[in-house]
């Protein structure tokens, strides 16, 4: 029976991948990686300089990508059979695999929907990683959170109305998948009156790392790789506790 | 000048610390690190077994833990007063000092009370590390989101109606600061329909790492170093958008 081993990337930079990923990386004898196809893939250029020169490389291609709606069924029904094949292919390799993920694996990561499929059929490790919007708000150089700041981690396809409630109600924020959704995102940022500290990190810890204040950027520039950032100021306890710590 | 280098260690078990970090560590001449006074530290104890033998330690021990309420005035000025004097004697430290934090720096780390006291005096780095709750998500083996699910961090320090608010309205939870908070954490997670799914996880990814359902765990058992943790069930986008992975 094979063995399948999910390591979390981090966010770009290989020097912040977890000892342990970095070790089972450069001694895989294979490797699998999700990507579009056509394009090198994210997961692989960040180990590019890291594998055995024997290494058996599993390009894991997505069927579709823009030519159907992402909530179409026939978009799912395609990547339904996509993740069963994979899972299958994976079950079947005599020896172990490596499996590479972007940023954490269980943190909003593609392996999840191979994990599901795994489960029984085959021996899984899966191994953390720093997930991408760490690596965002180390760009920015300023803590996202400290002292009871409560963190919202949104969805740049969340309605608006929805996005300006959680805006307003939390200390800290994360705006996930904005592209062509960061129109939206920055609308509902002003009514919650949030805007003037949003950030717009694009490649945080990697060579194009980009960091602006949103209300600077102008409202065209829709950039894919990028998550919006509001920092924390700091709240303080609502009740007392003597807790510190250890 | 000194510089300074703050390098996040991790949820615990030492192989996920970031590359960066573990070099750093292993290379230091010098390293610094918070605890009570009276104990290992937690940041010392994942690194034992990693420092040069001519390593010189400095333990920032907190003045005050129990001895007075959290929120009280006198508190505050005695925390303030010990990170003044601390930054003082790292800046004037000679050479390189690597200053330890558990999990990532940036997020609820106590090093930001040195960092913006440091501005401007010394060189300051900081090496994002994989946060604590991402290590108790993987204790419980489940991703903790996927597809569009809205994430929030709460504190258990908030009211209970604030924690229930959020909690219904939030897809994935991470209760931090529970401790002895865990009996309105509870309750504040039955009020919003989400106690059967929640999860109290100890220790994650280190040698104590303690995993069970809350609704099973006695109310009168609230371990000090605790995240409750409710998965997301992968929340379907609210809009059409064809952008998927790269």
């Amino acid at each position: 029976m094979a063995r399948i081993i999910c390591t979390g990337l981090g966010p770009g930079d290989p020097e912040l991948m977890a000892v342990r990923a970095d070790r089972l990386i450069r001694a895989a004898s294979q490797i699998a990686y999700f990507r579009k196809a056509g394009r090198a893939g994210q997961a692989r250029q960040i180990v590019e300089g890291m594998l055995a020169a024997t290494v058996v490389e599993h390009a894991m291609e997505y069927p579709v990508t823009t030519e159907l709606p992402f909530d179409s069924p026939d978009y799912n029904v395609a990547l339904a059979g996509f993740y069963d094949a994979w899972a299958a292919r994976l079950v079947a390799l005599p020896g172990e695999v490596v499996v590479l993920c972007e940023g954490d694996p269980f943190f909003y990561g593609s392996f999840m929907h191979l994990y599901t499929r795994l489960q029984g059929r085959v021996e899984i490790e899966v191994v953390p990683g720093i997930t991408g919007m760490t690596g965002c708000w180390h760009a920015t150089g300023q803590p996202i959170t400290w002292g009871d700041d409560v963190l919202a981690v949104l969805m740049g396809t969340q309605s608006e109305d929805d996005l300006v409630a959680h805006m307003g109600a939390c200390d800290a924020l994360v705006v996930m998948k904005t592209g062509r959704n960061l129109p939206r995102v920055r609308r509902a940022l002003a009514r919650a009156g949030r805007l003037a500290d949003a950030w717009l990190v694009e490649n945080g810890t990697m060579p194009g790392q980009r960091v602006r204040r949103l209300a600077e950027v102008d409202g065209a520039d829709c950039p894919y790789f990028a998550i919006v950032l509001v920092h924390g100021k700091g709240r303080r306890p609502e009740t007392a506790h003597p807790e510190v710590a250890s």
